[in-house]
């Protein structure tokens, strides 16, 4: 017997048939044996229609209200999925994010678990009955309505995984498992048995969408056993394994590549602070006022000084929040002394991530020349221990993807059968 | 300063554009200085929805779970009210069912509200707060979520009425008080100032749908002054006086009427069974076995056995559920003992209702022979104090409404203007 949590999202939950397709799916782990907890999320759209709800309410609402609109979506999913799995002659019941509960930070609308309590659960799955748990949500300590933020079920899950030190954490999701890059671009890409947290943080932080982020950091903490697979099974009815994120120790030698995966995105924006003054606080004068206004400032790169005694500053923020940079920086040109602001939307961030390349040297070589051979220029460079990614054109960004798989030796045999 | 209960519709929410006229309405109760507490149904629309969800997920869904997905339209709307209201300047929040608490019994799906904990309210309220509350919901002592059955929003507002210690429950809705009858047969209807709970009891259980029966009985029990009155507002966004439904001690004696109303129901179905024999327990073998299938009878009419010794029993049961009567009475018939079973579902119940009529003699036959001189038959007649209801043919229930509006002097003095 394991304990397993299993989560869908909301292509899984859209609709009553795929509702009694997932009660198919957990009904079948629950008869080997196991105790189950599923996470749901909203039917797809259901999210963004209460969002928009809130938003014509007013642009100001207030998170706490919000909260209390948008946690409605999964909680339908979950009363209607424990409806879908009685109909299945699997005893099972809903419970809220207050009732377990669920406790949370007060931050509204992007609340992070503290605590769950196990107690009632427990009980409940010791008796056979599968617990439904809405995604996405929680309570206060005064008892007010919270939720996770966007992709919240993803965290969810994990959390409930760990406070219920499940033996795995099974992500169904639509698709089967985590490639070594997208395979709409690099039809060759091949499916990750195993990957280790580390690696899947730099992808999922770099738009390998599979995974909520901040799902994979909690996963790593607690060293939950995350697996991601497909909910959409065959003639058959059978789940095809997918990918399982685990810690490295989990991951013998012989199974190890220098490099797991490579990434691209497309979402962020350059900006360039011609003629900086080269002098203390500069740097700090262009980013603290980029902070307090909650941007995301990702690559950053000074050039050593000009003889002038300045420097260009290149920096890259989220595409949707280029206006409100630009707006921030100007205010603050006086205190910060550039001559000019240069802002580029059409460019990509390409990263290649591995545990491996700790130990070997040449894998950023490698990518520069891979690159270059094929005249892509190189406008940024960033590096951590386990990822190298550089900034290119956004024009490049499939050329670049699918030279670097196959310099890194990641192609598979053969290309899949058409689909 | 009055503590008030408003209560709104589905209509009413139906939507951020109504919402927001809704906000307006409750903003100006609150600037007079009052104590505010908002019961909202879910939009126009929504629970049909997500009832039609549970049914698809089961015929035999939990009645638990079916709250849980239910509930959340009620939710929504509370949410979406305080958000609108903040906007419009005025502090509000939301209070969910187990948030209060709202406890009530387990019988889920049609719980009753036993308990209103007032405690968090009484503090927010007195803060200036206004408090936004979804109707139709409640929680069990074991936290379990529940609802009222359909309807139960304007059970939910007089409960909190009674609950607060309010002042009056307004109970906003698409029309705009309660008339002598239905305007749109007789034209010349008149709106009533004030109408008892008794007379306002009988009149919704014929036919009258402006307030849910059990609400009414709720606010005579509790002494609640309720006041109907309607949510859209002419040029000027003020609100007419709707009509106040209160204790017969608050209407003196200039204002009262012989007869305060007239209604109709079409939604009865006669039954008789013929020849069923006139022995001790007959009559309780007809009516245990609807009973025991939850078939509400209404007019019952014995006749006085022929001399064959059997008699024909009439009666009455809602067109919904006359299928499912016949095939109970057909299974019951050897223990019951009739011939043949004759049902018509082309049939109207008229209802003349006053508590003036428990001081005069002759209302009943004022009725009679009004409809005697046009040719409608009578098919059945019960009376109790404060009505007489007659069953007619189906075809002539709006003229029977008109003559006996006529008759009892309840037509206005002028049409009113074309609107």
């Amino acid at each position: 017997m394991a304990r397993i949590v299993m989560k869908f999202g909301g292509t899984s939950m859209a609709g009553i048939e795929r509702i009694r397709t997932v009660a198919k799916l957990v009904k079948r782990e629950w008869e080997a044996g196991n105790q189950i907890a599923v996470v749901v999320s909203a039917m797809a759209g259901d999210t963004d229609r209460l969002v928009g709800f809130c938003r014509e309410a007013s642009s100001l609402y207030d998170p706490r209200e919000y909260d209390v609109v948008v946690s409605s979506g999964e909680q339908v999913t979950s009363g209607l999925l424990a409806i879908a799995l009685q109909a299945a002659g699997v005893p099972a019941r809903s419970w809220l994010g207050w009732q377990l509960p669920i406790r949370t930070s007060d931050v509204h609308a992007s609340a992070r678990i503290e605590d769950i309590d196990t107690t009632e659960l427990d009980r409940s799955l010791a008796a056979g009955e599968i617990a439904v748990i809405p995604g996405f949500q929680g309570a206060t300590e005064g008892n007010r309505v919270t939720t996770l933020g966007r992709g919240g079920s993803d965290t969810s899950a994990v959390a409930m995984a760990a406070a219920m030190k499940a033996d795995r954490c099974d992500i169904y999701t639509d698709v089967d498992g985590v490639y070594t890059t997208d395979p709409r671009i690099v039809p060759r890409a091949r499916k990750l048995q195993k990957v280790t947290y580390e690696e899947m943080l730099e992808l999922a932080s770099v738009g390998a969408k599979v995974l909520q982020t901040r799902s994979v950091g909690l996963a790593m903490k607690e060293g939950v056993r995350v697996q991601v697979l497909s909910s959409f099974v065959g003639e058959d009815g059978v789940v095809r394994p997918g990918t399982l994120i685990v810690g490295e120790e989990e991951i013998d030698d012989m199974e190890r590549q220098l490099i797991t995966g490579i990434a691209h995105d497309k979402n962020e924006a350059k900006v360039t602070l011609v003629e900086v003054p080269d002098r203390p606080g500069a740097v700090a004068a262009i980013f603290g006022p980029l902070a307090a206004g909650g941007i995301n400032v990702d690559m950053i790169v000074q050039n050593i000084a000009h003889a002038t005694g300045s420097t260009d500053v290149t920096f890259t923020v989220p595409k949707a929040d280029l206006a409100r940079a630009i707006d921030l920086l100007e205010k603050a040109r006086g205190e910060i002394g550039y001559t000019k602001l240069i802002h580029d939307t059409r460019i990509a961030k390409i990263t290649v991530v591995g545990v491996g390349m700790r130990s070997h040297a040449g894998v950023a070589a490698t990518m520069f020349a891979t690159l270059g051979a094929r005249g892509i220029n190189i406008l940024a460079i960033t590096t951590s221990e386990i990822k190298v990614s550089v900034l290119i054109e956004e024009d490049y960004t499939e050329l670049a993807v699918r030279v670097l798989h196959t310099a890194y030796g990641l192609d598979a045999a053969e290309e899949p059968e058409a689909a």
